[in-house]
């Protein structure tokens, strides 16, 4: 795999204090296993070695990634007065991790990465610090010149690919925010990131309902006659293979899932409950709609584990692998 | 298993024209590699012998069926003057179907049959000849002097077992029906029903959230903090053992499936998504708080395949056997 990318994976190590400098550690680790391509981390050594006993590889350039990295894990460093304790996040740290990411987002975007990778930052941690956006995907999208609207979160394991219409509501809220036009953006994001990061050229999109059995014809909620069937016709209209409104809960067994390559889910639960139920160690948040391929593990600094050597590096290789065949797909459609 | 029964399992044939005959006669088929004790089916032959050619033992008494079951499938036969064709449903049929059901509760209920295994039913058609029910699991509590408010469904597969509080409701309307009594009432049905089913002398509950992350402290909505904490808080004062509000999205992934013996679900959709993604084939249907056993596999009378030897038995063959372990857990804990 690694002979095709024309240049080594950016891998942000997210929050000094969580488990992201250890899972990235373990992947390098277990780069064979995993069978991973060269990727470069960025951010404080000491925040690795604090929770590592591995070679650290520093470089100053991606481009001695590649070489670097039979020997060691190689580390963009950046300038860090105070090293975090793991566990222990600090306003320090939280600078750290926008820096790490600034910097790995500005590396695929010149062109001297062929993706970013996202450890895990904390938001609260970011928002003291003044962060302004929503996460990691609405910073990363501002910085590539794309809205905030038209990217859109997919979370892709190796049997189900989902996208959430609405993500981060009440769920009281969800109904009020469905419209047919945002229904019907979010599934041609979809449509268009299957084609553009995963190489399916004509790929199918199911699209659930909203209410248990998707309505019974009206019977048990409206949205699916009056918002989420015009969506479907509208994109079927441009030519897309659409399906749907199906009920959610007979989407996601395995012979329905062979009928399509990502689900349009109406809302936050709807798309990860089955997604993290078949797909909990090695499901990937993937950012569609970006001119880079941005892709992170769907878990959090889990500060409360942090150093203890007990984090999992399953679902961040998912992400280092899943961002590298995205980039090797783009770079052959181009 | 058979030996501890006191007596077979009553299996009514549901709908006529459903697929209900076929996957019952399937599992008779198949009664040695399902592992299935005896049972015997209630309704019309004719709606067997139009989808299936193996024997049937017509008999007059469920306590013939134990020697039948050798030979043939073991059958109480309904008096119904015509026969429906498969795929063909009639409102004779859904006379048939109700028949079949209220017999099978009879003997249920009399102590003549050992549990109940409802076929699948057309709601539609029952409604066409005055059923007043929502469905059978209400006629079923009705019947045995229950109130359908004190009965629950429990969704029950090999590695994981849930329990809606809401269940037929349009999602905008969950929120309105959901209350700190209802959750309660729910959970401690659940946690009785896994007692008295399942023989699980201290059951573990955990309770999800209804929001994304489950509120995240009331962020993402209040409902975690208003209705379902002082429910938790109730239960445990009682003595029971319930965790939660736990963030749907991550309670349904193995590892934390081995924590708890039933997850308390807000909403239809949030129980039925994670059991049918991973136990499609062998989700059963089991109605807690009734003073007989009764399950049900969990689809119904699809007119559509029925007559053309495409249906699974395997339901079916798990909620014969569910029934038969309940009613064995039930036998020995009197």
């Amino acid at each position: 795999m690694a002979s095709t990318l024309h240049s080594p994976l950016a891998v942000s190590l997210g929050d000094p204090a969580g488990i992201g400098p250890e899972v990235i550690a373990k992947c390098w680790d277990n780069r064979n296993i995993f069978g991973l391509p060269p990727f470069v981390a960025i951010g404080d050594p000491r925040s690795v070695a604090a929770v590592w006993d591995g070679p650290i590889e520093v470089v100053d350039d991606p481009r001695q990634a590649d070489s670097a990295f039979d020997y060691g894990l190689p580390l963009i460093q950046l300038n860090v007065p105070q090293a975090d304790l793991p566990g222990h996040p600090s306003v320090a740290g939280a600078h750290t991790s926008l820096d790490s990411l600034e910097i790995a987002v500005g590396l695929a975007r010149s062109g001297s990465a062929s993706a970013v990778i996202t450890g895990p930052v904390s938001k609260e941690q970011l928002y003291s610090i003044g962060f302004q956006h929503p996460g990691q995907t609405e910073f990363v999208a501002e910085r590539c010149g794309v809205s905030p609207g038209n990217v859109v979160m997919m979370l892709a394991g190796p049997t189900l690919r989902t996208v959430p219409v609405t993500t981060h509501l009440p769920l009281s809220a969800v109904t009020s925010h469905l419209s047919s036009a945002l229904i019907e953006s979010r599934g041609r994001a979809a449509l268009r990131g299957l084609q553009r990061n995963f190489g399916i050229a004509e790929p199918r999109l199911a699209v659930s309902g909203l209410n248990p059995h998707a309505g019974e014809g009206g019977e048990l909620g409206r949205e699916e006659l009056e918002l989420i069937e015009p969506a479907i016709a509208a994109l079927a209209a441009e030519g897309w293979r659409v399906s749907g409104p199906h009920p959610a809960d007979t989407m996601f067994h395995a012979r329905a899932r062979a009928n399509y390559d990502a689900a349009l889910c109406m809302y936050h639960d709807q798309a990860l409950i089955p997604i993290k139920a078949l797909h909990f160690e090695d499901a990937v948040n993937v950012t569609l709609g970006l001119p880079i391929i941005r892709t992170a593990p769907d878990h959090g600094t889990a500060f409360d584990i942090a150093g203890q050597d007990r984090a999992d590096p399953r679902p961040m290789a998912a992400a280092i692998r899943m961002a590298a065949e995205n980039a090797i797909q783009r770079a052959d459609a181009t």
